[in-house]
């Protein structure tokens, strides 16, 4: 089973300090969050995970670590300036400020009732602006990144020269982005800071769909070798009409959330779009030259894009399992190992001077390769029903035995099934059982 | 050796892809850079080295995500907003901009000469601000942090709640800051956009002495054991006129940077100062009730502070080394092997089919686990060096005895010496060598 309700999973993450609202003490701030001990472990584990399939076993794709604030011709070559905004209408009545396009009724206010109250619409630029230098003014104007991508364009030529790939390769990268969103909502599904997990995949043109075939099915399947479901995820074509302004074809990885199925992420043919427009307004060549064939062309662009804290959402509800333990019922996390926050938990049985200093030995042995958790405090029950909970695969329990034999004692998260296992042996168990 | 010139790691690092000016085609964005195919895997390594000693190895750390983006109130209990600017005067003649406290002469202006021109200073404070949700105006202000640590102070309560730490403990980030220099410098040493590791390690308040000793060790030694020689770096104590408005007591770790001794990190007694203030201006409790003595008190707090650029600038520089091999002379990045942005080159002898299959074989064995190159274009002396000036600490060359014995060679990039080893002992040898 999965959560079925988004609050089991809201409040798992507050108690057990997965995700904050920021800011907190100060009422919070509207739309960011703060990811604590394990959500901060989750999400890069997330992140790792992405990086691990998309570049490390690859020989296809490298990464990128681009900046944050960008100047403005980024943004213009990008159509970001000029498109990248929603319609906003005020009611001249209450003077509450809406989208249009998510009204049910364009001609009513949904807060006060008021008919034919509405402004006209204006564009609102989905963009954080700021000012960077010394001098205030339009000169110093400067954007926080809307997406990641554009990164990839503008480091194109660079990346081509210094890296000697060819297409079809790709330029992958993680990290922040921001959008100035109007109606942020479902937690850490929409917000106006969050992270993203983007690749540009740059192929001869002619291979564009074969490419945009052959990502769609990738990425489908990165979700289900993760531990989801698959009946809980699925490849959605847009309609003409939702296609992004660079964009010929799309498709979206969807998950069921508990409103219903929504985006994970989008697999776009972005077509010569960005890296044409980034030539023209830069003057710069942004090309490639075939010396098999003799022929310069400008590559056609595959994009998977990823949003990393909406998966780390989805990876969560559908991780969420209760079952019974001895006619007691019990939460556990049934996450995958490599997503695990802590990879193994090391229990004392007795919290006392004559078993502690071993238990630290075996927590440092394993803390040398993986992050563990410690914990030394209520009885053994207890500490197992809060490792299941947050999902930590293997618990070890250090017992008054292990003085004399020297072993400990492995538990199974998902099966409860325990095993003796000398110290010794203990890194190499974990490994085979982890998987890594 | 190491480098003497910061030219010899500039140009390297933009030759073969580390770094490049961010926004190039555009001209260049001042004082943001972007991290290529290798300096992003070797600042990624030298965050993960940072978390690896200080939460993963460790019981009493945990890592935090905070946000970015934060409200005003954050800002002004940390002092920043009063407090965090820079003193600036205009030249009523030549109508250029400068920061007061670094003119050599403050009566006369460096740039056109003229004396008694400058404009009364005002301070100019060094917080990006940015407007945050649909509606303008300062009761949307958000800003960009200027450093990770009030995410620290900020999530303090529920850290330690969920967690069930206590004092002493310590709560670690990595992540972006944001700070609006008037005078960037030194490539990526000082730069608008960078990027912070940082942990507040909370005790207290008669252990806090004892606790900075500790900390300002271990800090120092962080640099030693990942490679640095010790000769280039030492612990400066601030003096009482350097202070930051929070700090009893800073000391920086510096390292010997072509311009000279220059701050990595600063290891800080920030007292109680935080989260008495953040207490103050949110009506929170912000302390610690110890159940052994019955007793509350705010905790105090040692704060070690590294920019994780710059880190990354030191252990290039450091790592820097040219020698002879066969009367010829090589350029070698000597990075301990947890830094190198690849582990393992794998070269096949000959770019044939006969050898192909296999030396991709051999990839997917290593990249299972590790970041890997595989390059087959060239002859292999070519090859072996292009390895050597990028730090990969080991190079295997498939041959086509491969094709026979099943093995292949190993060479070790410090001493140049080469070993042969059977594939199916390849994943294990790997390990030995690398230490991990």
């Amino acid at each position: 089973m999965a959560a079925t309700d988004l609050e089991q999973i809201v409040s798992l993450c507050k108690r057990r300090g997965f995700v904050y609202q920021s800011a907190e003490i100060y009422g919070g701030f509207r739309s960011t969050y703060d990811y604590g001990p394990l959500g901060s472990l989750l999400l890069r584990n997330v992140k790792e995970a992405w990086i691990r399939s998309m570049v490390q076993q690859r020989d296809d794709v490298v990464l990128i670590d681009a900046a944050i604030l960008s100047p403005p011709q980024v943004w213009q070559a990008s159509g970001h300036l000029a498109n990248f905004s929603d319609p906003l209408v005020d009611c001249t009545n209450c003077k509450n400020r809406f989208r249009l396009d998510k009204l049910d009724d364009p001609d009513t206010c949904p807060s006060c009732g008021e008919k034919n109250s509405f402004t006209e619409a204006r564009e609102f630029n989905l963009m954080f602006k700021t000012q960077a230098g010394p001098v205030e003014g339009t000169g110093a104007d400067a954007y926080l990144r809307p997406e990641t991508a554009q990164g990839m364009f503008t480091n194109f030529a660079q990346v081509l020269q210094t890296s000697r790939k060819k297409p079809p390769f790709g330029i992958a990268q993680v990290g922040k982005s921001f959008r100035n969103e109007i109606t942020p909502q479902n937690w850490i599904f929409r917000t106006r800071e969050f992270e993203q997990m983007e690749m540009e995949f740059f192929v001869p043109p002619e291979d564009s769909d074969k490419w945009y075939e052959y990502w769609c099915n990738e990425r489908l399947n990165w979700y289900i070798e993760h531990g989801i479901p698959a009946e809980m995820v699925m490849l959605r074509p847009h309609d003409d009409d939702e296609l992004s302004h660079y964009s010929t074809g799309t498709s979206d990885v969807e998950f069921e959330f508990p409103w219903g199925f929504d985006e994970l992420e989008g697999i776009a043919k972005r077509t010569d779009f960005d890296l044409k427009a980034h030539a023209a307004v830069s003057g710069e060549r942004l090309d490639y030259f075939d010396p098999q064939t003799n022929e310069r062309y400008v590559p056609y662009v595959i994009e998977p894009a990823a949003g990393a804290t909406r998966t780390m959402a989805a990876f969560l509800l559908a991780a969420y399992d209760e079952d019974e333990i001895n006619g007691e019922t019990r939460t556990v996390l049934r996450l995958h190992p490599r997503l695990s926050p802590y990879k193994v938990a090391v229990l004392p049985l007795s919290k006392k001077d004559t078993l502690t200093p071993l238990a630290h030995e075996v927590r440092k042995l394993l803390a040398d390769r993986y992050m563990v958790d410690y914990d030394e405090t209520q009885n053994i029950g207890k500490r197992y029903r809060r490792q299941d909970e947050i999902g930590t695969p293997l618990a070890v329990t250090v017992d008054f035995d292990s003085l004399d034999d020297n072993a400990v004692t492995i538990r199974d998260r998902d099966t409860t099934e325990q095993v003796r296992v000398p110290i010794d042996e203990l890194l190499t168990t974990v490994s085979e059982r982890l998987g890594f």
